[in-house]
């Protein structure tokens, strides 16, 4: 069961990559491919003892920039390194994808290569957030920018049994983001999907705000990919600058200096909490396969979490729970009878 | 012109509007009108010195409270102090209200009582958002959770005339928000929406992403109401949950707590710069009159600021030029024999 590992494509380099890889093939035991650039991945590789661990390299000629489209990326580049990892699960020769690369470019080439779950109409990007009591789950994350309320569902759905088999929760809220808590709130989107949520066989705690999303009230919440992206990035636009307002309001004022250096565990602490590279990416849910997109500006801690991932959701059938849920359970077809 | 000033509603009861509203009359010169239970008012206008104010009271009975439905408190509640402040101005008693209660129930009275202006097919509520480079003003922040694109045309229009006429701002850059930079990025709504306000007479700068909202990219960012509600929630919810990591941190650490001391002058100024209070409330855009909503958390000196835009709305004559620009410009009706 080996874990072939994107080694290219991430914002600050292969170097990063090729440290998570070789630190999760020592410290968890797991057979890693490195795809990418052999000159580059070899290099990188010997900056490390790597004696005693499963680590190959399997050449490849591209790499997908961040800002290439998923379509040309699929098209343009058949030898990129994301390409051939994944052509390396449909031949058998790995068991799961790891990247920090494009994640639109990844969904898309998985949906070719592997193909979505049966019944799964729209694979999602479910992305782990930190919140007050830990993390939760947010998807689509960007994905699919126009959704049906049937795609929330299976949103839902898929999320539930990511966070259950692979995160721990034993009976994950869901909630449906939405603008107000009342039931008859929303757009005509969220109005149809909430009696399709309450109906499923899920711990649907009803509509959850913009404000819940980071206070550990659900720990799946489900909306279209259009909100999901511009909320994380608006996320991320106000921790950025909230810092950057401290920095410049502490440049030139020594007392603030010495204040903020008296703060530095709790500055530590507080960007542990806030820090991504500890929840280990994004999987994309319901292709046929497991793929985990780290953030593009991982560290190789963050990568080291994505390979972690990776193989814990290969060792709960993460694909297979989903598979034997959106078509076996039933859920879906008794709710497309009744709606 | 006198203003109306709903006294009614806010979450920190009417003692900081009155507040508010004596600062205003005595800073500016206001003659102003507040309506609410008049015992309640009269009460807390004692409190304060005001011989030779033009501030007055009229009774209203009861109160739209911030959990009421907005076609609840326009059907149950025709005494409602809000109800009756925006009567005032189409009894020709009043020139504009402010009030820091339910922005739905002002939003649906506004529109029954006054009307929305001829050719605005949504009113929207504009929000004034801090940024690195001062404010910028986010539209539509929640009255239409369901647009077409002629809708964020219409927001682009109305919310770049805000800016110009009572922020000041000259030739305001309008952002439409969306996922990526790039044209064809989208969903249905932005990639329709993107062509309309590339032809209008509009100072257009493209998408801009959630990133930007707080950068200070573009000066005016339309959306819809759903996203504008959903994304201003997550950004207040991302602030909480840094202030309160922040605390429980420090709690307990007294050499952070000591250095938390030397930065006071750095908290007071990040929160002077993040703080709605400055920024004067949302303006109801596309009715026929100035209506200016303060947060429901506001204190005094976010009703003073509100209740200045007002008086700043009706002397640059806002709705006027939402008018003209909207109806004789014929950017609409260019633009709708056009697409």
């Amino acid at each position: 069961m080996k874990i072939a590992v994107d080694a290219m494509g991430a914002d600050h380099g292969p170097g990063v990559v090729v440290q998570g890889a070789v630190a999760a093939a020592g410290e968890y035991g797991l057979a890693i491919i490195l795809v990418g650039d052999r000159d580059t991945v070899d290099k990188e590789l010997a900056k490390h003892p790597i004696q005693g661990l499963s680590l190959e390299v399997v050449h490849a000629a591209s790499v997908v920039e961040m800002d290439d489209s998923p379509v040309a990326a699929l098209r343009q580049k058949p030898d990129s390194s994301i390409r051939i990892a994944i052509n390396l699960v449909k031949e058998g020769r790995a068991a799961a994808v790891v990247s920090a690369g494009n994640t639109g470019a990844a969904m898309a080439t998985t949906k070719v290569v592997w193909g979505a779950i049966k019944g799964v109409e729209r694979p999602a990007i479910a992305t782990t957030l930190p919140s007050r009591k830990g993390f939760s789950i947010l998807l689509d994350a960007g994905a699919n920018v126009d959704c049906k309320p049937f795609h929330l569902l299976q949103f839902a759905i898929m999320g539930s049994i990511y966070a259950r088999q692979v995160m721990g929760v034993a009976e994950p809220r869901v909630g449906l983001l939405n603008i107000g808590a009342e039931k008859i709130k929303g757009n005509e989107l969220t109005k149809a999907a909430y009696p399709l949520l309450e109906k499923a066989d899920l711990n649907f705690i009803g509509n959850v705000e913009g404000r819940d999303v980071y206070n550990g009230r659900a720990d799946v919440i489900v909306c279209d990919g259009f909100i999901g992206n511009v909320g994380l990035k608006i996320s991320e636009g106000v921790a950025e600058i909230i810092t950057d307002l401290l920095k410049k309001e502490i440049k030139g004022n020594r007392l603030a200096q010495a204040g903020a250096l008296l703060m530095k565990p709790v500055w530590e602490r507080l960007k542990k909490m806030t820090d991504y590279s500890e929840y280990g990416g994004a999987p994309l849910l319901g292709i046929n396969g497991a793929c985990i997109i780290c953030h593009g500006g991982s560290n190789a801690q963050a990568i080291k979490n994505g390979i972690r991932v990776a193989h814990e959701s290969l060792q709960h059938n993460l694909t297979g729970h989903i598979a034997q849920n959106i078509v076996e359970r039933g859920t879906i077809s008794r709710l497309l009878n009744n709606v």
